[in-house]
């Protein structure tokens, strides 16, 4: 356990440290092997004091920012390192582990937004980047914290998680990347190779164990309870930094104008947390005065927070996650929940849910405008859809959905659909081959019909 | 079949165009449909004539590109129309057809780099994009000189190609953002739903035909006589426009520095031919001073360009391509070669080849340092590491390896390396799953084994 840096005079330490999200005393060095608070067991956030920020105005910050986008001077040229002294002013250059993550394409929806009756509508391509989801964005800061935890003697000697899917891709490939062991616990006999295909091919040494997910959490506990392996699961809150950058990278790529609308689909709730945790810091440097309304889209298979919100957010709902879809959002018990409603209430936010047959509708509509979306990017669009109908979002309104991983991750929920072999979904949109003989006018035909 | 425009009095027109390369007279509107040469039958090629280019110096076009990268001003943040006037100047703004490509990652491969004793080594991650290839920097153009033909009139109604891969993705892709219609031919029975989704999903029509490759393309030929559809296969040069700018991207980002060599995957020579276009173009603004050497990286199952180096290029040799792991450079009878020995010979290249087992061990090498690399890329892997074993790549050399496509586009080829069950390839990189019981002294026993 850490010591609270109080009794630590460094000031760069001081301006950005760990603390409590419940408001318990401590500041923690961001460099210590901590997850959550010492004395109520909260998470931990890591805190940017404003006043050291508030030495450049708001104008000064725009102009910095935009003159790093996609510069070739290292490392400014990621989308997060580009604004890094909002993420962690004090890494060293040759700390970075980056891999230009940052910078996705804000994809003007124009043929779906026009359908839809919302032309200003806009898809933040996240999963355009090294492992294919905006997972990127919290690993390179994550993994470089931990290289100069190393640097700077610490016990660690790698980095862990629990988990089958985007973050433990993206932990393996920074890791390596970076030289740094890592190692991935899952149960044994439910997972293919290829679904581990990512960290097994970046060389992570991925533990198969007997017993359910539960059970693996418990025993990585155990194992790293003598801090010589440093967890990259979502109780930690560095990862958030580097995803909060693509919040900013929005209002930066709209001129510094603010979107009406985000839409992002949730699961444990981070990315909602870090979404509004970058805004709020440009509200306090003056680089933008209102808010984006927040949307967090839930499948309706995993639906915690939104039956919390139905509720008032009076108390935090769990449920028992069903299969769905949208496996990387199946959650029944969100770890940032309480940032999350901070980040809904803050906002004048919403929380919609979608089916199975919504989202799977949702995406294959979207890709035949041109995307190759993910199937939770299918729920905020059909999230999108719903609060269009309701009257919620207006057609002049400006909307940003958030896409968080690459469809080429989920070819098989796209060929099930095609193939109209999903359970629950009637696929309205399959686009099956068509089978001709070697024959022109036929084809000839064939073509003429559907050209119309 | 178009007229020759020098007839038409259009400014713009006349100084890009396309034009025979085998010198025959004539210049053709870029806005014609026409693939070949109408006197020859050789292929065309856009080109720019110098002198209206010679207005800005090499330090203003410098200036002007790097200011460009990135930007949010529509359409400059794109790679590809962020040089704009070297590749179509005359295309309108709303014809054109962008998602964002180009800008990726040049990857510092600092790990690799120094396992191999070439510690300058970069690798272009042209796979980190909308549809996880190179050859959206290529549709990118063709599409937006179609939408801007349509907009004028034209008698095209819709774009094809008769291909099964990253080609008919990205045109697919294109068309579906565009709302223009594409038709894509294949062999009916030898290719799956996964093989297609893409296309299916971006709403392309798709045709199976009773027939094999070649007979797709004699019904192709046959349907777009009337020039109502325009065919976006190899012989089309309007492609290559865009897939020169990734070399002066490259360029761009090493800050106006020429790399010693650059190494390229190659199967229809058309990538090859267009980093020469673009290199050549630099030297005559004076942007560079010398040519990289360029290497083409074949693969040993389909290397009729490696024969005919070998033969000193005296005659086009071609062969009967066999099933290889590179599938997507499974070419025999390469359409772009005359352009492609130009690149070697006018560069001091190289070419050379690889087996299945040595682009299959040089890919898995590459992703234990944080790489996902798809097949070809090994291929150029494979081959920089013969060049280095034979003394041509020196320690002290600037190299790039131009990887064509995201591995997540290869994932059978990744799980077959890792389960070691690919024909011909000795997984000598494999890194199964360590199945365990849940015991957290046996986890750590293993853990401590495997750091050592």
């Amino acid at each position: 356990m850490s010591l609270a840096l109080d009794s630590k005079p460094d000031t760069d330490k001081l301006t950005t440290y760990f603390r409590c999200i419940a408001g318990c005393p401590g500041k923690h060095s961001i460099y210590d092997v901590i997850y959550t608070c010492p004395i109520c067991g909260s998470l931990l956030e890591v805190h940017h004091e404003r006043e050291p920020l508030k030495k450049r105005n708001a104008l000064q910050w725009q102009q910095l920012l935009s003159s790093r986008a996609s510069t070739s001077i290292w490392p400014y040229g990621s989308g997060v390192w580009g604004m890094r002294e909002w993420v962690v002013p004090s890494l060293a250059d040759e700390n970075v582990v980056s891999m230009f993550e940052g910078n996705t394409n804000l994809f003007w929806a124009e043929r779906l937004g026009k359908q839809l009756g919302v032309p200003d509508l806009w898809i933040k391509l996240c999963g355009n980047s090294h492992t294919g989801s905006f997972k990127d964005l919290g690993m390179t800061v994550l993994v470089s914290v931990v290289k100069q935890m190393m640097a700077q003697g610490s016990s660690v000697k790698a980095v862990a998680c629990a988990s089958t899917g985007d973050t433990s891709a993206a932990l393996a490939a920074y890791a390596a990347y970076a030289g740094i062991p890592a190692i991935i616990f899952l149960p044994a006999g439910k997972v293919s190779t290829a679904q581990l295909i990512q960290p097994v091919c970046n060389g992570a040494h991925v533990l198969a164990l007997d017993t359910d997910f539960d059970g693996c959490m418990n025993i990585v506990k155990e194992v790293t309870q003598d801090n010589s392996i440093y967890l990259a699961n979502s109780m930690n809150s560095l990862r958030i930094e580097g995803q909060k950058t693509v919040g900013i990278e929005i209002i930066r790529q709209f001129n510094w104008q603010v979107p009406d609308w985000i839409i992002i689909p949730v699961g444990n709730l981070g990315n909602i947390s870090a979404l509004y945790k970058g805004f709020k810091l440009m509200m306090d440097l003056g680089l933008i005065t209102r808010m984006p309304r927040l949307v967090a889209a839930q499948t309706q298979k995993a639906n915690p927070f939104y039956e919390s919100f139905k509720n008032g957010f009076k108390e935090k709902i769990s449920v028992t996650a069903q299969d769905t879809l949208a496996n990387a959002i199946r959650i029944g018990d969100p770890v940032s929940y309480d940032k999350a409603v901070t980040a809904i209430t803050e906002t004048n936010g919403i929380v919609e849910q979608a089916s199975e047959d919504e989202l799977a509708a949702a995406a294959a509509k979207a890709d035949l405008t041109g995307m190759f979306t993910c199937p939770h990017t299918g729920v905020a669009l059909a999230v999108l859809t719903k609060l269009i109908e309701r009257g919620e979002i207006k057609s002049s309104d400006k909307t940003v959905v958030i896409s968080t991983a690459h469809g080429l991750k989920f070819t098989d929920f796209k060929v099930g659909y095609h193939e109209s072999t999903l359970a629950d979904v009637n696929s309205q949109h399959a686009n099956p081959a068509v089978h001709l003989p070697a024959n022109a006018d036929a084809v000839k035909a064939e073509i003429e019909k559907r050209l119309g």
